[in-house]
């Protein structure tokens, strides 16, 4: 069969100026996956160069790029999970961390825990010899101008992800030639959320999950509507019961929108290559590599593709 | 329609010496919840006075009782849900806190955000004015000299859930008479656990989840495991498609042992006063107050009951 991978920069109404970057950053991230699992690379390894290439990109609100907390200090959260065998590893309200999609691999692999937060993440950085960044180097001119603009959360998240703006989550997914699937994801969080905030990004079950039985999954969005469905859980769930990846995560994103009033987007792939990048917010970039062909899209039902290598 | 309140005091392998202050603890506070349904709480009230009477008993891994981390410090985590509108509020690795149940209600009510973590939740505790307690105050001198005695995580996880050992999370589930259903979970997590390290406790989906739409839930047992498969989340999706409470239960428990090798225990509520206390671990302390009686158990299968005012 053949190896998938699909990625994601955020589901929100992004401002024209950042279109053609946000385009362009994913196209790259889906190639740097895309090249990874070429390579006979594990689905593994192909989300976390995906994530990793979204993370150094600061166009994108994760690592380079990410958005200030109420203190004017930069927390980031991410998760990545192995379909294999369920193991997980996320760091939430992590600080001076670049990467912070290989610290959570780190997690996983280095540690018997799923999740590590706030300074405990830092120590165990430290411990494995992980470099780390002064805030300064992931702060971008921009966000910190927006910051100063825009110091109150609630108006902030209403016109986010009611109407308006905000710079919001990265992730992938991939499925690797042997049928293995893997999620990841990785995020700055909301401009101006209070200290120790922890999203969605972190959390298994919301901001991601994968599972060799049904699928993976990496959502965007509002955090705080994504935790109160639990919704890669949930996408997951209606691909169990036999719906279609994109109509799992239509129904889902429809649910979350009903039931809590809340707008994001999701990336799935699932064991046989299937996939779908839906969203239910005015724009989400997100690209794909399926065999040769480079899919991607930024409104809704925009599915353009060129052949790879171009 | 009878209000219903389920505790549970952890599952794994209790020594014997606990036994009696454990099932007497758990049963004080299921009055305790059931006093609070009684007198026209609704069910969010019933569960938080409910978790509250077990971090203040140290017989608890909760609150007073609470285990040490790998410092010598106590990191503490809680979630609470409200399966009305599926609001939920948590903290994670928050220090010197008596009650973090009532602090994860305090983020859930007065905040934008679902989950704090570490320092920031202790800034908004700080914020609202909550009290703080000496480290001190929280450990019993039996828990000093265990933490002594087993200075190795590995091991000790070992021990505690594959074979014998560990104390473990406080829960409460609750349905109220207008069939509004909540979950709460309280934690001092592994002892020895690494600094940071946030278990399933306060992981929306995974310790626990409230949904009017299917019913309440609190998790407990190897952390770990339970977030791989996100054991809430998991059961209820049973429920929704027509299981019932405690057959969910023994399904996604039988689950996780099977796909990660976890053993742990659930206490479940659904909306129409059906309940369940399951578990795969030796033992597990519960209680429940339905209608008036007073139900309790502490090994497998054991259903034990008194009238209320006994």
């Amino acid at each position: 069969m053949s190896a998938v991978v699909v990625v994601h920069g955020g589901a929100w109404a992004m401002p024209e100026d950042l279109a053609k970057a946000s385009v362009d950053g994913v196209k790259a991230a889906a190639r740097q996956g895309s090249s990874v699992l070429k390579g006979g690379g594990s689905a593994l390894d192909a989300v976390e160069a995906a994530v990793r290439a979204l993370e150094d990109n600061p166009v994108f609100n994760a690592g380079h790029g990410a958005v200030l907390n109420a203190e004017g200090e930069v927390e980031l959260d991410s998760i990545i999970m192995d379909g294999r065998t369920l193991a997980s590893g996320a760091v939430a309200s992590v600080k001076n961390i670049a990467n912070p999609v290989s610290l959570a691999r780190a997690v996983m692999e280095k540690t018997s825990h799923v999740i590590l937060a706030c300074r405990g993440a830092n120590l165990f950085a430290e411990s494995i010899g992980m470099a780390t960044v002064p805030t300064d180097e992931l702060v971008t001119e921009n966000e910190r101008k927006e910051w100063d603009k825009q110091k109150n959360y609630v108006t902030g998240v209403m016109e986010n992800f009611n109407s308006q703006w905000a710079h919001d989550t990265v992730g992938a997914v991939a499925v690797d030639s042997d049928g293995n699937v893997a999620c990841a994801t990785s995020t700055g969080g909301i401009r101006n959320k209070m200290v120790g905030r922890v999203g969605d990004s972190p959390i298994i079950g919301s901001g991601g999950y994968a599972d060799n039985l049904s699928g993976a999954v990496s959502c965007t969005g509002h955090g705080e509507s994504i935790l109160k469905v639990t919704l890669a859980r949930l996408i997951l769930s209606h691909v169990e019961q036999g719906k279609s990846v994109a109509d799992s995560s239509q129904l889902s994103l429809q649910y979350m929108g009903d039931r809590v009033r809340g707008a994001g987007g999701a990336i799935v792939v699932s064991p046989s290559g299937q996939w779908a990048a839906t969203f239910s917010t005015e724009r989400m970039a997100w690209a794909a590599v399926d065999q040769d062909v480079l899919w991607y899209g930024l409104h809704p039902k925009e599915k353009l593709n060129e052949k790879l290598g171009q």
